[in-house]
């Protein structure tokens, strides 16, 4: 497995892979990686011939200065997960790289990037468009693998690939949950022992208001409901809790269309985000079968 | 030569060059092609194997709805002159092709679109960033030829391929002028003759500004004297006339590094623009040996 620092290492080694018809796999992540990264790693290798892993933490898309100080740095145990998984290329760039002297550039979307956390969060989606039209770029990818936990900024990013002719399929993979629900996050190592415990409210929440809405009740009552219990759980504050459309994120009375409940609420001044989609209360399906689906739609 | 009008006849011609490891130059153009297009043309002849001409009336870059309803459309004409230039596809697409419904990207570059044009045409540069972000990448091409003539819009085009890690080399052309030497422009023809008599003294004042400022004087009185030479031979307004640093188009106030005058100005309701640089004064070299040059700075 090569750790590459700078675009030009990893320019000579996809030039080579490109020149013999192998298709490039990339998972663009921060860093600090738990099992739902690694799944997108383990999905990248099941697509395509070449996997490379990303690790840039990008300053651009923290909107919240202490937020970015305190994002948790872990990279020699992050190339030793890699490591065990088959990963090609580790690209984790000197900020240079990425934004070289002179920089002045910006991508931004409209539309599926405002509301939600695009709201709470002011600039956040430009600089996540922004880094991840670069990192394709410099890839060169055929394939790019994001979770579903960040369910609006794969929507962004779906939308900027197609608004800009990216020659890249974009991929969601299922949100990978710990044994209590509580959707993997690097953001977790930050909760203490007993947020922990909390935090796992979360999602218990929203799948149960999601049950009820999916059985035809309106959104009002059951987001209420599920608020309130979060609330009660020891969370402080809620960003927002939404029923959206599954395509365009509009917000939503009724489950009218394909929908999913997005909700970011704050713990131990921690910002945790989580979703479900109301036809996904099933256990979920190996992830062999999701991917082939999306494979297909995409 | 080849009319394609959807991205699906163009990936399929540029996917088998590509296979073949033929470089593709592309000349985005708006139509109303004149001899500085077709220079542009023949630069791309000299540097790829293969050449794509498109033709977009792009309105994202119209800050003036007018302006653009009377921009002219000749697309007969401009297919009839790049058949004689040996073009291997003419790219006209249709509108949904580069905006298609729900489209929400904008790429925005800061700095050098500031001031200039940027500031008497709002939104003008990030239509432009956007539209030719698109053009590159849905031709994959590996050169991308622009005038000299729209100097701004030149350095904001090399800020987005270097910004964006675009794959793909740009390349200034130097402006083709008429016998006058007033610079070709689609809008002149726009012109009544009595007008485009007048419009040569746009270069003429540019030129007589330049010498002076290039033998020490200072800005101020020679781009002043310019403007009143401009005004005084029945342009009706000038939007801006300044030095500024070739590369980062930052005022000058003298020529303490490599400069250019820029102008814009109304000549009979039609907006025209020119440069000069102030290394530029000698007779223009045959566009080889220039290419050849910027080729090698590229």
């Amino acid at each position: 497995m090569m750790i590459a620092r700078s675009r030009q290492e990893l320019s000579r080694a996809t030039a080579n892979w490109r020149h013999a018809g192998e298709r490039i796999g990339v998972v663009p992540t921060m860093g600090a990686l738990h099992d739902g990264h690694l799944s997108l790693v383990d999905a990248a290798r099941q697509v395509a011939e070449r996997c490379i892993a990303t690790i840039f933490v990008n300053p651009k898309q923290f909107n919240n200065s202490d937020d970015l100080a305190r994002y948790p740095r872990t990279e020699a145990d992050d190339i030793a997960k890699l490591a065990t998984r088959n990963v090609d290329i580790v690209y984790i760039p000197d900020p240079a790289e990425i934004y070289p002297d002179g920089f002045a550039t910006t991508v931004s979307v409209t539309g599926v990037s405002e509301g939600l956390c695009g709201a709470s969060r002011p600039g956040h989606f430009d600089g996540v468009a922004t880094v991840v039209a670069k990192l394709l770029l410099q890839t060169r990818a055929d394939f790019a693998f994001f979770g579903e936990k960040d369910f609006q900024q794969l929507q962004v990013i779906r939308r900027l690939a197609r608004d800009l002719d990216l020659p890249v399929k974009i991929l969601g993979c299922p949100i990978v949950r710990g044994p209590d629900g509580l959707a993997l996050s690097s953001r977790n190592t930050r909760l203490s022992v007993g947020a922990l415990h909390k935090a796992a409210v979360l999602y218990r929440a929203l799948r149960e208001a999601a049950a009820r809405i999916a059985a035809g009740e309106s959104a009002d009552i059951p987001l209420r409901t599920a608020a309130a219990v979060i609330l009660a759980s020891g969370f402080s504050a809620i960003d927002y809790i939404e029923l959206c459309a599954e395509d365009d994120l509009m917000p939503l009375a009724a489950a009218t269309r394909p929908a999913r409940i997005l909700c970011a609420a704050w713990l131990d001044r921690v910002r945790l985000i989580d979703n479900v989609a109301l036809d996904d209360l099933l256990p979920a399906e190996p992830i062999t079968a999701h991917l082939k689906e999306r494979l297909a739609n995409a």
